[in-house]
């Protein structure tokens, strides 16, 4: 089914090798579907993810770039060798420099240790994110211990490819509106963490409670027990008098912190990275690791099945003909598109 | 392949007789995939399409929601009967109410004339935008005149639908940002009208000279061929002195004028009202409107066979058996999700 590329031998040998060119390269066959392209995903992922994984997400504005720079330092101080992936939006009204320009005009940029690869979402419905969660894979595959993986903004796009991440990391800031807003729009079904940075700023601490108060909603656990590591102090912070009494949440579940952070200034920086830690063991103690990659590998399994359904029905030249004969008969009035379908799902099913 | 509901032909009976309550539950049972929602579109799609549809589609906050009441209420004082689909975005970081809640709270809400159905854009990766093309189409069968679709936001989803308008009138304000932007974000290339609204605004002027360069830029017609019909003074603004000769656009081709509004006054309304006749006479005398029509089912029995690929896909037991096996393997080390996705088509496809 999948076709064979002629070069893939020698291509595999040198990413197994570690050579950075290799990775590249196999990057660039996966993004533009080249043929062969599953084939090399195939070779390349038998033996399985093993790099820790960490996706940001979060509104334009909310200084990711900054944070995501402060988190690979911190990763790279470990020697940790990393993977990163910045989804960038062309958005024509999001304005700014694109987030991937930001972090290679970092010092990230110039650390050997470093690997950035940019993508931008644009011109895409759907078909993105299973080529950026392939491009994780690989770096994966190729061997860095960690990836980080950035995207800007709140579409259906970003969440799938966020939610590709063992631990997923939600910032906001005063700024991008209140927790109501985050709920709305999915993000408290996938934060492992949530991160208010620019924490200085007015309204951080009532985004902080307010972030709080909709985990308790959402998990049942009493309001206390909702974990706030203040990075920043935030002592003029009120807490509410009196929570009614709530079930305690199950021994094994994982309580999602609320840090703040000064991503400019490093403030918060070591809870973030403390969090990013804890998570982690949570996650191989719990075994949720395993179930991660397994719910992953199923809608991976769900993405690649679909994109070569579609490959299949329209690169069928009996199809084509039945598509354009059908056309033909809709235009006359003698059938619909639905019953144009039926003929050409006809052809391709068994 | 398609199901058979039960009560189909007592809702198809009721809804050639022309009850609003069964275009309204018509509606659900498409926007829900009930039973039977492509046997009903079939069926009322036979006839093929007679409204007149116009897009209206542009950033938040460039008063489409106003510039829609306007010129839904010019269409009313001719008497055309009218099909109103807001598709609200539901992003946390958009602000500000819902167009669909705000049309609603216009006077249009009690004309009797006007049908106005709001659809979430939230939660879909594509779907969406298949559904609403369905909707306008059960709108059209219906038979109002002219059918208005209001998308706000720039997605793909949002492009798809537009798109999928005989005449779209793409909508910007000074403070949206740069026609640049608009190019990149696509808008250039569906625009048949364009609108600068809230044209007493500083920057006003610039735009509209920015958009006219970019048309220029992209057809090759000779910027003074631009139109530029200003129903607010823009008397200020300067045009470049001298341009490069360049080929004569074919004579059959559009020119996308170039309009300034301030729906609030109403200012420039009379000039959109005449865009849109005049881009109608067009897509009638040049043939355009068939040819737009053909696409767009082209477009439709392309989503309309993915749909039905994937509901055949996910809904067999074979399938399901053959996934769950295959996860196994892949946690086993003894697949990946490509071998096990093969396998899937291989019990699909013919």
């Amino acid at each position: 089914m999948f076709g064979r590329p002629p070069a893939l031998a020698s291509l595999l040998e040198r990413f197994r090798e570690g050579q950075p060119v290799a990775l590249a390269r196999a990057i660039s066959m996966v993004e533009d579907e080249r043929p062969g392209f599953q084939e090399l995903l195939h070779a390349v992922l038998t033996r399985g993810p093993s790099a820790r994984r960490v996706g940001l997400t979060g509104p334009p504005g909310a200084g990711k770039s900054s944070l995501l720079a402060g988190v690979a330092g911190a990763h790279r101080a470990r020697s940790e060798r990393l993977g990163i992936v910045a989804v960038d939006p062309t958005s024509p009204y999001s304005g700014g420099a694109l987030l991937g320009d930001r972090i290679r005009m970092s010092e990230l940029a110039t650390d050997p240790g470093v690997f950035i690869r940019s993508m931008a979402s644009r011109g895409s419905l759907g078909g993105l994110a299973t080529t950026t969660k392939e491009v994780i894979d690989l770096m994966d595959a190729f061997g860095f211990d960690r990836i980080l993986v950035e995207t800007v903004g709140v579409g259906q796009t970003e969440l799938a490819i966020t939610a590709a991440a063992d631990t997923v990391v939600v910032v906001l800031v005063p700024e991008s509106g209140d927790a109501i807003q985050a709920m709305k729009a999915g993000l408290m079904e996938i934060a492992d963490v949530f991160i208010v940075n620019k924490a200085d700023r007015p309204g951080s601490a009532r985004l902080v409670k307010e972030i709080r108060l909709a985990i308790h909603l959402r998990t049942g656990r009493a309001l206390e027990d909702v974990p706030a590591h203040h990075g920043v102090d935030l002592s003029h912070m009120g807490r509410p008098a009196a929570e009614p009494a709530k079930p305690p949440a199950a021994p094994d579940a994982w309580e999602v912190p609320v840090l703040t952070t000064n991503a400019l200034t490093g403030e918060g920086l070591p809870e973030v990275i403390g969090a990013l830690d804890a998570h982690r063991g949570w996650l191989e103690r719990s075994g949720q690791l395993g179930a991660r990659r397994r719910a992953r590998a199923r809608v991976r399994v769900r993405d690649v099945v679909e994109r070569e359904l579609r490959r299949a029905a329209w690169s069928s030249d009996a199809v084509s003909a039945r598509l354009e004969g059908g056309l033909d008969r809709i235009q006359a009035g003698e059938g619909t598109p639905y019953s144009v379908a039926e003929e050409i799902l006809a052809l391709l099913l068994r």
